[in-house]
């Protein structure tokens, strides 16, 4: 019992630290509560529950599958459920007055030739890359309401009213998610998106200031310290890839609001996390080849030191203004005073060591803006 | 008309290619025909209809959600909306008698409270991280049982009736599920797993090789064309993380099969497909790094070339035959010729250079060694 109230303790104190990193998602647990409470008025409420009977169970059902944690995904999924089922439901009837066509013994086979035939392809369509970004769920739906439209066929009289009355309450449930979660402290993805390229961005550019510092007086205990720091924040970049990419995705769903009116150009932002990446992939491998190299020749380094050191707070200086630009949107002031100074520093590092492997990483920084400004 | 015909060869071109890619994917367009199929018969036989009646829709729906491309995705799903539906449907039975003491009046109140504190409890716990590893759908369908047993309450008299059939028929959809993926050619996580993790190796290795025959002979023409292909393979290996991250979440579900008997240890993998990835990081920026430094100083250049070229190829030569171990799973010949030529050349280059950065990426290659030998 002792170690089952420690571990619940853990547990408790797990969830409060959850709750405190994103107290938006406590508020999306209570309005997933909300959206089912308002959904299952339609059971409690009789003139409601006798137009739609049992079938009110649809729009609990859709309600749970189809909110998520951002407008966006609950979107993108309630729009492919509500389609889906339109199109498969349709498509289902067709199917089953088709087999009519031949009498009851023959009935199941011919069913059962086109769910076989519908669930293969439909199966096989998933994997093309363009439609497993966007429609994955749109074609699981469209397998199941075929399959449950037309298997249903053999057993109801009435199938247009099933078909018709599955759709109504899978829209009313998809309708019920889409509203609350738009209007109820709303979660964009695109916002989501916005912060955590800017963020990253942010976090190269400091990491970058402190390796200048830590060029100019470097002793092992700060280094070892800045190990730990540099590790977890470039981690964070590096891994964000896949985040990303899922953010853009649901964004495209979003429709315009508060600073993001009309169509925003999501895919900017890959572009950006992506260079971002291969920035912190490089500054990455200059922090490993760069220990060795301060312990190596004593001589030279302090001659290189001071322009490494320049060059390095001046590009964290350029990153962390162009991280600004991004985050309150305005457009940077070009030419910008670091990225000149950066390119000044580097001319003279390159001028001295005469192999510059820091070229690439002054490129790299003026990618950015120029992928911003266009 | 045209267009729309130009367009149709297209996607039929694309299709094909998918196919001959992956045949694994068409036989698994097929599986999902089948088990759909088996599962209809619930409708069409008679004896079977009327033990289940309408609930057979839930052995459909379970199928079309459940089956998932690998075995261990199909099993994992399952067992989580096997056990979810037990476990819910037991705990919605029990709040909603609890809602009858009130009587008729206060039900539906009691209810609405029930289920708006269900669903954001669970919608919360899915924010947990090793819940959503591992048990996200199995929260989902938690849910979604609960809140369906415990409204349906309101307009049923043999609530037990409703969620035992449910019960039933979600196990006989989750085992066709699972019967058909298991036992109709399978594609297993693990192995995918497998075979990723040797092929990221294997590429690296091969790269490292390409890169030491270049550094020999180094023309424009060659090198740009050897970037292509650079960018191609590293992109792969630097974009794995997340699908390993996933086939080894399946992994874990799967029961020992073929070669992995037993518990095979799956985040091994995992871990060696990191260290792949940061040894890629940096062979790429060497890999930049190099390009200017072979235009910059010529005299020097001719002295280092020799050993930077033996030392790639003799790590190519590692990597490659670890990827073959891993590939065989028989140990390596320990210890390996390669690495200790390796040691040797990095030994030479070392005394040469003084500023020795490639250290870094030879540790990266004997701790892989490490890894697989544990």
């Amino acid at each position: 019992p002792k170690k089952f109230l420690s571990e619940m303790v853990e547990i408790a104190k797990q969830a409060k630290k959850i709750a405190k990193d994103d107290p938006r998602k406590v508020i999306h647990s209570l309005k997933v509560g909300l959206a089912l409470n308002l959904v299952s008025l339609f059971y409690y409420i009789q003139p409601l529950y006798r137009n739609f009977g049992d079938y009110a169970t649809w729009a609990v059902i859709t309600v749970v599958v189809v909110f998520e944690f951002t407008v966006g995904a609950t979107l993108g999924k309630g729009i492919n459920r509500g389609l889906a089922t339109l199109a498969a439901g349709a498509l289902g009837l067709g199917a089953y007055h088709l087999t009519t066509i031949t009498g009851k013994p023959g009935e199941p086979i011919l069913i059962g030739i086109f769910v076989f035939l519908q669930a293969a392809a439909s199966t096989f369509i998933r994997f093309f890359p363009r439609v497993k970004a966007r429609y994955d769920y749109g074609m699981l739906i469209f397998i199941l309401t075929f399959c449950l439209v037309s298997i249903s066929g053999f057993r109801t009289n009435d199938l247009l009213d099933l078909a018709l009355k599955r759709l109504y309450t899978v829209l009313i449930g998809a309708s019920t998610s889409v509203i609350v979660s738009i209007f109820v402290c709303p979660v964009w993805a695109g916002g989501d998106l916005h912060k955590l390229v800017a963020l990253n961005l942010e976090r190269l550019g400091k990491f970058l200031e402190g390796f200048a510092d830590e060029i100019l007086n470097s002793t092992e205990a700060k280094q070892s310290e800045n190990d730990v720091q540099f590790r977890g924040g470039m981690n964070g970049i590096l891994d964000s890839k896949n985040r990303e990419e899922i953010l853009a995705n649901f964004a495209r769903w979003e429709p315009g609001h508060g600073q993001f009116m009309y169509r925003h150009p999501w895919k900017q932002y890959l572009k950006i996390g992506n260079l971002t990446r291969q920035c912190a992939r490089r500054v990455e491998a200059l922090n490993c080849y760069l220990n060795p190299k301060t312990l190596a020749s004593k001589e030279i380094n302090g001659m290189i030191q001071e322009a490494f050191s320049n060059m390095s707070s001046e590009s964290g200086k350029a990153l962390k203004e162009l991280a600004l630009a991004i985050k309150t949107m305005t457009m940077p002031s070009s030419p910008n005073p670091h990225v000149t100074n950066l390119q000044m520093a580097s001319r003279n590092l390159k001028s001295f060591l005469k192999s510059d492997f820091c070229e690439d990483v002054n490129f790299l920084k003026i990618m950015p803006v120029a992928a911003v400004s266009s």
